[in-house]
């Protein structure tokens, strides 16, 4: 081992447990809100400044110099200014050769630029060490020391020892450094805080659409209509009643979508004789939304089960008891345990709490820390076979629960199928097309195209294209 | 710093974004796919193939040359050939020479020979540096985008600065790289793919053979016995009714046998006086089972607190009441409220959803992302004290429930005892012996003998060995 | 790339597989079970001994040795002896020049010691490198193989190789090491494993005083008051129907508590005109213990879901409902539905479903791995919007449930509020006030001193001084 390994020197001082000074260029907020935190870790800091008249809320150890004083003081540099003044520190170009410049800015928009800001930085500076980081903390939580939700500072950057320095700086202000790569990926790192979930927007919308429908159509027939035709003011029903029609329809029609992709995935490649072509965009993007479909569907599936179990709690509940019991009373029925009724009843509801009970599963193992921990194997197991084996049970529940009113044309008000009806269409267009599927005929065929094998190999000009470039 | 680090230089070009180019051996599906990705990603690939016959498949961007011509061209080749085919590779062993080799490959049983493959590779090609990497990754899930499970790449391999530059390819296509440390690792992570729940197979089935068990004793009791000597048939029961006396007795004796192994240990360190000898296998790998039966339990005990919860939405259930009410109403009694019957129907209800609350507080604090966040001082405070605070609670939850009914000959229906007193047996013998093990006496001596006091050294002729050996 | 790195042959030997030698100094408790850990890792182990007579129990394959001897064979040394004796390693320091040593130490108390022992040993011994790790993990979870909680190892040190060659060996015990940084790390890493929840500490001692004064408080009410006048005996109330009426109390009092800090410091940033000051202690201390209060909360909203789930399963519920429904038959009156009631009573059970349902996503999103997987945006979005809509619903829950009863004067039992009134006291202060400030002339100038600027700079005397200081 190299006793005297300059980057052992550089790195951490044996000798001295003083940490090495940091230089920030520019006091602005997040430069300030940066400067204190590092001085309350140890840190020595002096700020660059070009004046020194916006000074007076610098953290009261810091020191404040000129650009070019400050820089020579310290080997790592923050450059806490904004990207439009980057232009000004080509003039100090020579006094950062060699430097390690720490690029925290943010944009107002996603790719605002062409190139990310660290990398325009390093075109700037191209003698300087450009490492991108602490773009994604924020400086009131800086202050305030409530850091829960961004203890993680990404960093990228073309130099492994600039990084890890930077690491090292991170790391003695308590946060966890989580090196991203090269300094492409800091357009990535950039755009990270400017995003506000963006894999759920097309989710969101979608089950925000389908709920309002579903809520009016709910609203028609189980309010309005039981008004004009029955003349029974039921309006209270929208704070439970209605909702507790919706949620489960919306439960089961989203549960449906989430495996409707891969439907479409395997016709499509069936149809095509090879999976060696792109699906459709908008499959695409499907596919990728199965996870936030299927936990907004666990969402709803987890109100609908409040919802039902909460039912002999309200007044319109023990009233209808009431009603019933005082009526069977009055008319001195003996009163028999319908077999038939009770076995419908004790199966929905049975099928309805394990299906339940499965979804949650699943949405368990979709936790990242918990997903991290299975392979893909185990991760598939649980996603295909236990998710198909929920949506049996779900499916199955909504049909019990209709039973007998399928084919009853009072359960058709004003011609209209009931909510329920209207929730099985996509399951049962599922489970039917997956059940023709696994069929062995089917299946073995589509197993071998997922293998690579291609009912005709299309691309044989392509191929000899590929071999001639190649054997120029 | 060294400022013409080769390593630097190396691992990430200052002057050029343009990313280095990858060489892929083999075009199979899993290379094919590879390729793919990385060029989406900015990587230029380069194929080496034996022939170009099948090359048809290749991505559009790639080009396809000799195995040698190929190596040539980059710094990191990946090895996307099957093991049987490595010893072709000695062929090209001064090609290879100091080049980076991923061996990506996999086996199809776990510990299918008695070295990994990337060791295997090392050994062919000692001139080569070979890291273990990618195998853990799907190809169909590196093509569809969809990564959830697999985003973690397990890197191994001896050459710290290799084993940089695949990490650094592995973020660049916006996965995790996970060091696991020298090539010895790479049989475990060859390992890995093939598992599927491991440490679940002994609690599943242990569960799955207690419940058999537990359901067909309640049916006989419960549904034959009752349509027998009662004349009621109540197969109904089968959905609701009988599943619910399984899950709790599953979850309370499952519950036991979490803290029964901890029990045995005690006492056999008592008795050996020792805690430097093995406990027997069983126990050992019982022990390692102990957090999935807790887990497990946790499912039974969910299962039975919702299938409880739905009771008064039942037909059955509303049938039941209907006959009571009338039949107080008929015979005019007043109805007076039973104030013994009241405070066991409160306090068993009370405890067993405080003793639920806690275990449920207990599957909390095992999800990974939670138990990496306490130290094991605290992990010791919840799995233990509160954990013996919630099998306290739901032992007693049982013995309320079960009640005057333990002394009454009536509950034993073909002289059996009923469900709920098999269930007990586990908790009550495990909460007996605990509550002799913390006596102060015998506490005291357990204590010493686990911080290292032995009744009888008696290993003196060994240590004399040993020090013999070392004298030599 | 050079080949010859000494860096990489001291780290991996390429050719061969046989682990480097570690040498252990101690031969306790810890350090024995981490040889024997080794060991079967296959690490070759070498103790170093003082004496040889207390080796009996040291792990079979190790050599035991004098120190300078066991030193001497290994270029890593576990220093497995306490803080007391590290003197005497000053008389090895020739031997130990250059080696890398592993602190595993831990203390008593917190803060023992002005210096981390890991780095008194570095004053010790300068001319070593020392490495801090270890001693989070028990021995006697290494033993037994349970490393459930302690997975993670904590290393820090000045010297880069030497952290990377300790963080090898711990790959290679299957456990995962967490870089900490430089030695000035050690204090808090000593620290870890003696703490108990401390971030818990105050919000747990607020609940229970909290709670406890709920108790009586609602005791005395429900319990004592119709025991007195009413000649009631309900006092197993005790078990379910007081603690339901203290649980929603606490919970919606907690969640008030973990707003209402939030609103102090807006009125004091407001009252100063600046952010730059501090907070007083008390509001520092308040706000870092919101997700804490916040997850008590949530406990103890769930606990009151489960508690008024369970309301018609109670033996006092199904007499009530029987004599109700009785009298009703008896008094021959037609049973009505009371619209305003059905409105009441669905509406609040709706609102504290919904807002329950929130604050679980809340307490979703607060579980590290999920937490670390959004960034800071989002997580204020979660957080603050959601987690105030949360609020209004609970409380409005609260509010319609009271209903008619709060200008009732036969609520007033003793001329006291019912315990639902004094639940309202902190939400309703704090959304009364957040109503306040989110009134756009008061948002406003929030915002912007919230951005930096000042109402009077009072700073300029100090800044004066830095500049002069820093003109020095």
């Amino acid at each position: 081992m190299n006793k005297n390994s300059s980057n052992t020197m550089a790195l951490a001082p044996n000798t001295s447990n003083k940490r090495e000074t940091v230089c920030i260029f520019g006091t602005g907020d997040f430069g300030r809100a940066l400067g204190q935190k590092m001085i309350q870790s140890g840190y020595p800091v002096v700020y660059g400044s070009r004046s020194t008249q916006i000074s007076s809320l610098i953290p009261k150890d810091a020191e404040v110099l000129g650009h070019a004083e400050a820089a020579q003081k310290a080997a790592v540099i923050i450059i806490a200014i904004q990207r439009q003044h980057y232009n000004f520190l080509t003039t100090l170009a020579e006094v950062l050769h060699g430097k390690v410049l720490v690029d925290i800015s943010n944009n107002l928009k996603l790719n605002q630029y062409p190139e990310s800001n660290a990398e325009y930085l390093a075109q700037l500076l191209p003698g300087s060490k450009v490492v991108k980081g602490f773009n994604t903390v924020s400086a009131w939580a800086l202050q305030s020391g409530t850091l829960d939700a961004s203890r993680q500072v990404f960093i990228c950057g073309d130099d492994v020892e600039a990084k890890q320095m930077v690491m090292n700086i991170v790391r003695g202000l308590g946060l966890t450094p989580v090196d991203k790569g090269s300094l492409l990926a800091a357009q990535e790192i950039e755009n990270y805080p400017l995003q506000l979930f963006p894999m759920w927007k097309f989710p969101i919308f979608l089950s925000l659409g389908l709920g309002l429908f579903f809520f009016f159509y709910s609203l028609a027939l189980d309010v309005i209509h039981t008004y004009i035709y029955e003349n029974n003011n039921f309006s209270f029903f929208i704070a439970i009643t209605v909702p507790n029609r919706v949620f489960p329809a919306m439960a089961l029609t989203l549960f449906g979508l989430v495996y409707l992709p891969g439907i479409f995935a395997a016709i499509i490649q069936l149809y095509r004789g090879t999976k060696y072509r792109r699906f459709p965009d908008w499959l695409d993007r499907w596919m990728l939304a199965r996870k936030q479909l299927g936990l907004i569907a666990l969402a709803f599936a987890s109100l609908h089960a409040v919802f039902t179990l909460v039912t002999p709690l309200r007044a319109f509940s023990s009233w209808r008891t009431s009603r019933q019991i005082i009526s069977q009373a009055l008319s001195n029925e003996t009163v028999t345990l319908d077999h038939t009724n009770a076995w419908l009843s004790d199966s929905y509801l049975a099928m309805g709490m394990l299906g339940f009970f499965l979804f949650v599963l699943l949405g368990i193992t979709s936790l990242p820390s918990v997903s991290n921990s299975v392979n893909w194997r185990e991760f598939r197991f649980v996603q295909s076979k236990l998710g198909y084996l929920a949506l049996i049970l779900c499916t199955a529940h909504a049909m019990i629960y209709g039973g007998k009113w399928f084919l009853n044309p009072s359960a058709y008000k004003w011609y209209l199928p009931d909510i329920y009806m209207l929730s099985l269409v996509v399951p049962c267009a599922v489970l039917v097309v997956k059940f023709v599927l696994i069929f062995p005929c089917v299946d073995k065929h589509l197993t071998r195209i997922r293998q690579g094998w291609e009912r005709k190999p299309r691309y044989s000009e392509r191929s000899n294209h590929i071999i001639n470039k190649s054997a120029v």
